[in-house]
Protein backbone atom coordinates (compact mmCIF):
# COMPACT_ATOMS: atom_id res chain seq x y z
CA UNK A 1 0.00 0.00 0.00
CA UNK A 2 1.61 3.17 -1.00
CA UNK A 3 1.11 6.37 0.98
CA UNK A 4 -1.27 8.12 -0.74
CA UNK A 5 -2.06 11.20 1.22
CA UNK A 6 0.22 13.49 2.86
CA UNK A 7 0.55 12.45 6.74
CA UNK A 8 -0.53 15.91 8.11
CA UNK A 9 -0.60 14.32 11.61
CA UNK A 10 2.50 12.25 11.48
CA UNK A 11 4.37 11.54 14.50
CA UNK A 12 7.96 12.11 14.98
CA UNK A 13 9.99 9.40 16.14
CA UNK A 14 11.98 10.54 19.19
CA UNK A 15 13.44 7.45 20.56
CA UNK A 16 12.40 3.30 20.00
CA UNK A 17 12.93 1.00 22.95
CA UNK A 18 13.37 -2.41 22.10
CA UNK A 19 11.40 -4.37 24.60
CA UNK A 20 11.26 -8.07 23.44
CA UNK A 21 12.26 -10.12 20.34
CA UNK A 22 10.19 -13.45 19.94
CA UNK A 23 9.66 -16.05 17.21
CA UNK A 24 6.43 -14.61 15.96
CA UNK A 25 6.33 -10.97 17.37
CA UNK A 26 8.67 -7.89 18.58
CA UNK A 27 7.97 -5.11 21.26
CA UNK A 28 9.11 -1.99 21.21
CA UNK A 29 7.94 1.59 22.78
CA UNK A 30 8.34 4.46 20.98
CA UNK A 31 8.78 7.78 22.29
CA UNK A 32 7.08 10.49 19.68
CA UNK A 33 6.64 13.82 19.44
CA UNK A 34 2.83 14.65 18.53
CA UNK A 35 1.65 17.19 16.29
CA UNK A 36 1.07 19.68 18.90
CA UNK A 37 4.83 19.48 20.22
CA UNK A 38 3.81 17.48 23.11
CA UNK A 39 5.22 13.77 23.61
CA UNK A 40 3.44 10.68 23.81
CA UNK A 41 4.77 6.92 24.06
CA UNK A 42 3.45 4.22 21.40
CA UNK A 43 3.70 0.44 22.06
CA UNK A 44 4.17 -1.17 18.88
CA UNK A 45 3.87 -4.64 18.01
CA UNK A 46 5.78 -5.88 15.12
CA UNK A 47 4.65 -9.14 13.03
CA UNK A 48 5.50 -10.25 9.36
CA UNK A 49 2.66 -9.97 7.98
CA UNK A 50 0.00 -13.35 7.39
CA UNK A 51 -2.02 -14.83 4.58
CA UNK A 52 -5.55 -16.60 4.51
CA UNK A 53 -7.23 -18.51 1.67
CA UNK A 54 -11.09 -18.10 0.80
CA UNK A 55 -11.08 -21.88 -0.59
CA UNK A 56 -14.84 -22.93 -1.70
CA UNK A 57 -15.24 -26.94 -2.68
CA UNK A 58 -18.78 -27.79 -4.19
CA UNK A 59 -20.22 -23.68 -2.74
CA UNK A 60 -18.43 -25.18 1.03
CA UNK A 61 -16.20 -23.21 2.78
CA UNK A 62 -13.01 -24.90 3.53
CA UNK A 63 -12.15 -24.27 7.49
CA UNK A 64 -9.96 -25.58 10.32
CA UNK A 65 -10.90 -25.76 13.79
CA UNK A 66 -7.99 -25.05 16.12
CA UNK A 67 -7.21 -23.97 19.67
CA UNK A 68 -5.98 -20.34 19.81
CA UNK A 69 -4.05 -20.01 23.22
CA UNK A 70 -4.11 -16.35 23.67
CA UNK A 71 -7.90 -16.90 24.32
CA UNK A 72 -8.04 -20.38 25.31
CA UNK A 73 -10.34 -21.12 22.83
CA UNK A 74 -11.28 -23.10 20.05
CA UNK A 75 -11.76 -21.43 16.77
CA UNK A 76 -13.05 -22.30 12.92
CA UNK A 77 -10.81 -20.12 10.76
CA UNK A 78 -10.53 -20.01 7.15
CA UNK A 79 -6.73 -21.78 6.60
CA UNK A 80 -3.67 -18.74 7.17
CA UNK A 81 -0.82 -18.53 8.60
CA UNK A 82 2.30 -16.55 9.19
CA UNK A 83 4.67 -14.67 6.24
CA UNK A 84 8.67 -16.45 7.01
CA UNK A 85 10.71 -13.34 6.10
CA UNK A 86 10.92 -12.02 2.54
CA UNK A 87 8.00 -14.97 1.38
CA UNK A 88 6.12 -13.99 -1.83
CA UNK A 89 2.27 -13.98 -0.20
CA UNK A 90 0.71 -15.84 -2.73
CA UNK A 91 3.12 -18.93 -2.12
CA UNK A 92 2.80 -18.72 1.46
CA UNK A 93 -1.02 -18.92 0.95
CA UNK A 94 -0.83 -21.91 -1.58
CA UNK A 95 1.65 -23.55 1.01
CA UNK A 96 -0.73 -22.50 4.12
CA UNK A 97 -4.01 -24.44 2.09
CA UNK A 98 -2.22 -27.30 1.29
CA UNK A 99 -0.33 -27.81 4.27
CA UNK A 100 -4.13 -27.34 6.41
CA UNK A 101 -5.94 -28.65 4.19
CA UNK A 102 -4.62 -31.26 1.66
CA UNK A 103 -6.09 -29.10 -1.23
CA UNK A 104 -3.61 -27.59 -3.85
CA UNK A 105 -4.70 -24.31 -5.80
CA UNK A 106 -3.93 -23.81 -9.55
CA UNK A 107 -4.30 -19.63 -8.83
CA UNK A 108 -5.29 -17.16 -6.28
CA UNK A 109 -7.06 -14.16 -7.07
CA UNK A 110 -6.51 -11.23 -4.30
CA UNK A 111 -9.77 -10.19 -1.97
CA UNK A 112 -8.29 -8.02 0.53
CA UNK A 113 -5.75 -6.83 2.12
CA UNK A 114 -5.70 -5.32 5.88
CA UNK A 115 -3.83 -4.16 8.70
CA UNK A 116 -5.61 -6.84 11.87
CA UNK A 117 -4.95 -4.02 14.90
CA UNK A 118 -3.71 -0.91 13.02
CA UNK A 119 -3.53 0.66 17.21
CA UNK A 120 -1.09 -1.50 17.89
CA UNK A 121 0.44 -3.92 15.71
CA UNK A 122 1.97 -3.32 12.15
CA UNK A 123 0.69 -7.14 10.70
CA UNK A 124 -0.44 -6.74 7.49
CA UNK A 125 -3.06 -10.14 6.45
CA UNK A 126 -3.74 -10.53 2.81
CA UNK A 127 -6.46 -12.96 1.99
CA UNK A 128 -6.96 -14.49 -1.71
CA UNK A 129 -9.52 -16.47 -3.64
CA UNK A 130 -8.39 -20.09 -4.39
CA UNK A 131 -9.36 -21.52 -7.95
CA UNK A 132 -9.32 -24.94 -9.59
CA UNK A 133 -8.66 -27.11 -6.42
CA UNK A 134 -7.62 -30.53 -6.41
CA UNK A 135 -7.32 -32.56 -3.62
CA UNK A 136 -3.60 -33.80 -2.29
CA UNK A 137 -2.78 -34.73 1.30
CA UNK A 138 -2.46 -31.96 4.14
CA UNK A 139 0.45 -32.36 5.84
CA UNK A 140 0.88 -30.03 9.13
CA UNK A 141 3.39 -28.38 11.18
CA UNK A 142 5.18 -30.78 14.21
CA UNK A 143 3.24 -28.17 16.57
CA UNK A 144 -0.06 -27.71 14.85
CA UNK A 145 -3.08 -29.28 15.60
CA UNK A 146 -6.09 -28.70 13.84
CA UNK A 147 -9.14 -30.50 12.14
CA UNK A 148 -10.11 -29.47 8.86
CA UNK A 149 -13.94 -29.67 7.51
CA UNK A 150 -16.40 -27.82 4.54
CA UNK A 151 -19.05 -26.24 5.52
CA UNK A 152 -22.06 -24.06 3.85
CA UNK A 153 -23.02 -20.58 3.69
CA UNK A 154 -25.50 -21.13 6.81
CA UNK A 155 -23.64 -23.12 8.86
CA UNK A 156 -20.80 -20.65 8.71
CA UNK A 157 -23.44 -17.86 9.88
CA UNK A 158 -24.73 -20.34 12.43
CA UNK A 159 -21.24 -20.63 13.69
CA UNK A 160 -20.88 -16.97 13.96
CA UNK A 161 -23.82 -16.51 15.93
CA UNK A 162 -22.21 -19.11 18.01
CA UNK A 163 -19.11 -17.42 18.45
CA UNK A 164 -17.09 -20.68 17.06
CA UNK A 165 -16.13 -18.54 13.79
CA UNK A 166 -14.86 -15.35 15.26
CA UNK A 167 -11.94 -13.83 13.57
CA UNK A 168 -11.59 -10.62 11.59
CA UNK A 169 -10.16 -12.86 8.62
CA UNK A 170 -12.99 -15.49 8.56
CA UNK A 171 -15.37 -12.88 9.27
CA UNK A 172 -14.48 -11.21 6.39
CA UNK A 173 -14.38 -14.11 4.24
CA UNK A 174 -18.51 -15.06 5.57
CA UNK A 175 -19.08 -11.30 4.35
CA UNK A 176 -17.07 -11.88 0.93
CA UNK A 177 -19.04 -15.45 0.40
CA UNK A 178 -22.05 -13.55 0.80
CA UNK A 179 -21.41 -10.76 -1.30
CA UNK A 180 -20.54 -13.27 -3.96
CA UNK A 181 -23.51 -15.46 -3.93
CA UNK A 182 -25.51 -12.17 -4.51
CA UNK A 183 -23.16 -10.83 -7.17
CA UNK A 184 -21.66 -13.67 -8.49
CA UNK A 185 -18.18 -12.00 -8.16
CA UNK A 186 -15.43 -11.73 -5.78
CA UNK B 1 -18.74 -15.71 23.30
CA UNK B 2 -19.38 -19.42 24.86
CA UNK B 3 -16.79 -22.11 24.44
CA UNK B 4 -19.28 -24.44 21.95
CA UNK B 5 -17.20 -27.55 21.73
CA UNK B 6 -14.32 -29.47 23.72
CA UNK B 7 -10.80 -28.21 23.28
CA UNK B 8 -9.19 -31.69 21.93
CA UNK B 9 -6.52 -29.45 21.38
CA UNK B 10 -6.03 -27.46 23.90
CA UNK B 11 -2.84 -26.54 25.80
CA UNK B 12 -1.53 -26.80 29.29
CA UNK B 13 -0.14 -23.68 30.55
CA UNK B 14 3.07 -24.61 32.24
CA UNK B 15 4.36 -21.26 33.20
CA UNK B 16 3.78 -17.34 32.21
CA UNK B 17 6.27 -15.18 32.27
CA UNK B 18 5.33 -11.73 31.93
CA UNK B 19 7.68 -9.77 29.55
CA UNK B 20 6.02 -5.74 29.52
CA UNK B 21 2.89 -3.92 31.18
CA UNK B 22 2.19 -0.91 28.88
CA UNK B 23 -0.71 1.68 28.75
CA UNK B 24 -2.77 0.08 26.23
CA UNK B 25 -1.57 -3.42 26.25
CA UNK B 26 0.45 -6.21 27.68
CA UNK B 27 2.82 -9.20 26.78
CA UNK B 28 3.38 -13.02 27.97
CA UNK B 29 5.22 -15.50 27.06
CA UNK B 30 3.25 -18.68 28.08
CA UNK B 31 5.30 -22.06 27.92
CA UNK B 32 2.80 -24.44 27.06
CA UNK B 33 2.16 -28.63 26.78
CA UNK B 34 1.12 -29.35 23.81
CA UNK B 35 -1.37 -32.38 22.98
CA UNK B 36 1.44 -34.41 21.90
CA UNK B 37 2.98 -34.01 25.16
CA UNK B 38 6.04 -32.02 23.79
CA UNK B 39 6.55 -28.47 24.90
CA UNK B 40 5.90 -25.16 22.96
CA UNK B 41 6.14 -21.26 23.91
CA UNK B 42 3.32 -18.83 22.97
CA UNK B 43 3.43 -14.89 22.45
CA UNK B 44 0.56 -13.30 24.10
CA UNK B 45 -1.00 -9.74 23.68
CA UNK B 46 -3.17 -8.81 25.89
CA UNK B 47 -5.54 -5.72 24.81
CA UNK B 48 -8.57 -4.62 27.02
CA UNK B 49 -10.85 -5.15 23.28
CA UNK B 50 -11.96 -2.14 21.15
CA UNK B 51 -15.35 -0.85 19.89
CA UNK B 52 -16.06 0.96 16.24
CA UNK B 53 -19.08 2.17 14.76
CA UNK B 54 -20.65 1.84 11.38
CA UNK B 55 -22.25 5.00 10.80
CA UNK B 56 -24.69 6.16 7.87
CA UNK B 57 -25.18 9.96 7.28
CA UNK B 58 -27.38 10.52 3.75
CA UNK B 59 -26.11 7.03 2.56
CA UNK B 60 -22.95 8.17 3.37
CA UNK B 61 -20.01 6.22 5.75
CA UNK B 62 -18.57 8.41 8.64
CA UNK B 63 -14.71 7.61 8.65
CA UNK B 64 -12.02 9.44 10.32
CA UNK B 65 -8.10 9.76 8.55
CA UNK B 66 -5.67 9.39 10.85
CA UNK B 67 -1.76 8.73 11.31
CA UNK B 68 -1.03 5.07 12.56
CA UNK B 69 2.34 5.11 13.98
CA UNK B 70 3.21 1.36 13.84
CA UNK B 71 2.80 1.22 9.90
CA UNK B 72 3.94 5.12 9.26
CA UNK B 73 1.00 5.53 7.73
CA UNK B 74 -2.10 7.41 7.74
CA UNK B 75 -5.48 5.40 7.45
CA UNK B 76 -8.93 6.10 6.95
CA UNK B 77 -11.43 4.36 9.43
CA UNK B 78 -14.42 3.65 11.03
CA UNK B 79 -14.96 5.83 14.31
CA UNK B 80 -12.94 3.63 16.96
CA UNK B 81 -11.40 2.89 20.28
CA UNK B 82 -10.06 0.79 22.74
CA UNK B 83 -12.37 -0.08 25.75
CA UNK B 84 -11.83 1.16 28.92
CA UNK B 85 -11.65 -1.80 32.04
CA UNK B 86 -14.98 -2.95 32.34
CA UNK B 87 -16.81 -0.66 30.24
CA UNK B 88 -19.71 -1.37 28.25
CA UNK B 89 -19.25 -1.91 24.57
CA UNK B 90 -22.41 -0.20 23.70
CA UNK B 91 -21.38 2.82 26.10
CA UNK B 92 -17.88 2.71 24.49
CA UNK B 93 -18.93 3.08 21.20
CA UNK B 94 -21.25 6.24 21.55
CA UNK B 95 -18.65 7.83 23.38
CA UNK B 96 -16.19 6.80 20.33
CA UNK B 97 -18.27 7.99 18.02
CA UNK B 98 -19.58 11.39 19.23
CA UNK B 99 -15.86 12.23 20.44
CA UNK B 100 -14.48 11.25 17.05
CA UNK B 101 -17.24 12.58 14.39
CA UNK B 102 -19.64 14.86 16.87
CA UNK B 103 -22.63 12.55 15.52
CA UNK B 104 -24.32 11.43 18.75
CA UNK B 105 -27.06 7.90 18.28
CA UNK B 106 -29.72 6.90 20.01
CA UNK B 107 -29.51 3.09 19.29
CA UNK B 108 -26.40 0.78 18.18
CA UNK B 109 -27.38 -2.40 16.81
CA UNK B 110 -24.33 -5.02 16.92
CA UNK B 111 -22.92 -6.08 13.38
CA UNK B 112 -20.59 -8.47 14.56
CA UNK B 113 -17.81 -9.00 16.76
CA UNK B 114 -14.00 -10.54 15.88
CA UNK B 115 -10.74 -11.15 17.39
CA UNK B 116 -8.56 -9.03 15.36
CA UNK B 117 -5.54 -11.39 15.57
CA UNK B 118 -6.50 -14.84 17.12
CA UNK B 119 -2.42 -16.05 16.62
CA UNK B 120 -0.83 -13.68 18.97
CA UNK B 121 -3.34 -11.22 20.52
CA UNK B 122 -6.58 -11.54 22.29
CA UNK B 123 -8.00 -8.25 21.29
CA UNK B 124 -11.68 -8.40 20.69
CA UNK B 125 -13.22 -5.66 18.67
CA UNK B 126 -16.81 -5.26 18.59
CA UNK B 127 -18.54 -3.20 15.70
CA UNK B 128 -22.07 -1.37 16.12
CA UNK B 129 -23.84 -0.09 13.31
CA UNK B 130 -25.45 3.53 14.64
CA UNK B 131 -29.20 5.17 14.16
CA UNK B 132 -31.18 7.74 14.16
CA UNK B 133 -27.63 10.07 14.25
CA UNK B 134 -27.68 13.77 15.27
CA UNK B 135 -25.42 16.25 14.86
CA UNK B 136 -23.42 17.30 17.69
CA UNK B 137 -19.50 18.05 18.05
CA UNK B 138 -16.74 16.22 18.32
CA UNK B 139 -14.91 16.63 20.99
CA UNK B 140 -11.20 14.56 20.35
CA UNK B 141 -8.84 13.93 23.14
CA UNK B 142 -5.56 15.69 23.96
CA UNK B 143 -3.25 13.58 22.09
CA UNK B 144 -5.54 12.35 19.43
CA UNK B 145 -5.69 14.27 15.59
CA UNK B 146 -8.10 13.26 12.85
CA UNK B 147 -9.68 14.55 10.05
CA UNK B 148 -13.81 13.54 10.12
CA UNK B 149 -15.66 13.18 6.89
CA UNK B 150 -18.39 11.30 4.85
CA UNK B 151 -17.88 8.74 1.68
CA UNK B 152 -19.85 6.83 -0.82
CA UNK B 153 -19.33 3.40 -1.28
CA UNK B 154 -17.58 4.03 -4.10
CA UNK B 155 -15.20 6.31 -2.66
CA UNK B 156 -14.86 3.77 0.18
CA UNK B 157 -14.03 0.86 -2.69
CA UNK B 158 -12.12 3.23 -4.63
CA UNK B 159 -10.00 4.13 -0.98
CA UNK B 160 -9.62 0.48 -0.24
CA UNK B 161 -8.14 -0.21 -3.90
CA UNK B 162 -5.93 2.74 -2.79
CA UNK B 163 -4.71 1.56 0.33
CA UNK B 164 -6.03 4.50 1.92
CA UNK B 165 -8.73 2.08 3.50
CA UNK B 166 -7.21 -1.05 4.90
CA UNK B 167 -7.97 -2.15 8.43
CA UNK B 168 -9.91 -5.16 9.36
CA UNK B 169 -13.00 -3.18 10.55
CA UNK B 170 -13.32 -0.83 8.14
CA UNK B 171 -12.91 -3.40 5.12
CA UNK B 172 -15.77 -5.64 7.46
CA UNK B 173 -17.75 -2.48 7.29
CA UNK B 174 -17.61 -1.67 3.99
CA UNK B 175 -18.44 -5.46 2.88
CA UNK B 176 -21.51 -5.36 5.94
CA UNK B 177 -22.74 -2.07 3.85
CA UNK B 178 -22.23 -3.46 0.31
CA UNK B 179 -24.66 -6.53 1.69
CA UNK B 180 -26.97 -4.15 3.40
CA UNK B 181 -27.26 -2.23 0.09
CA UNK B 182 -28.11 -5.57 -1.74
CA UNK B 183 -30.23 -7.11 0.97
CA UNK B 184 -32.06 -4.26 2.43
CA UNK B 185 -30.54 -5.09 6.21
CA UNK B 186 -27.57 -5.43 8.44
Amino acid sequence: MSKSVPDKYAETTVSSQPIFQGKVISLQVDTVTLPNGQTATREIVKHPGAVAVLALVDDRLLVVEQYRKPMDKTLIEIPAGKLEPGEDPVEAAQRELEEETGYRCKTLKPLCSFYTSPGFADELLYIYVADELEKGRAQLDEDEFLDCMSITLEQAQQYIREGRIGDAKTITAVYAWQLYKLTGGF
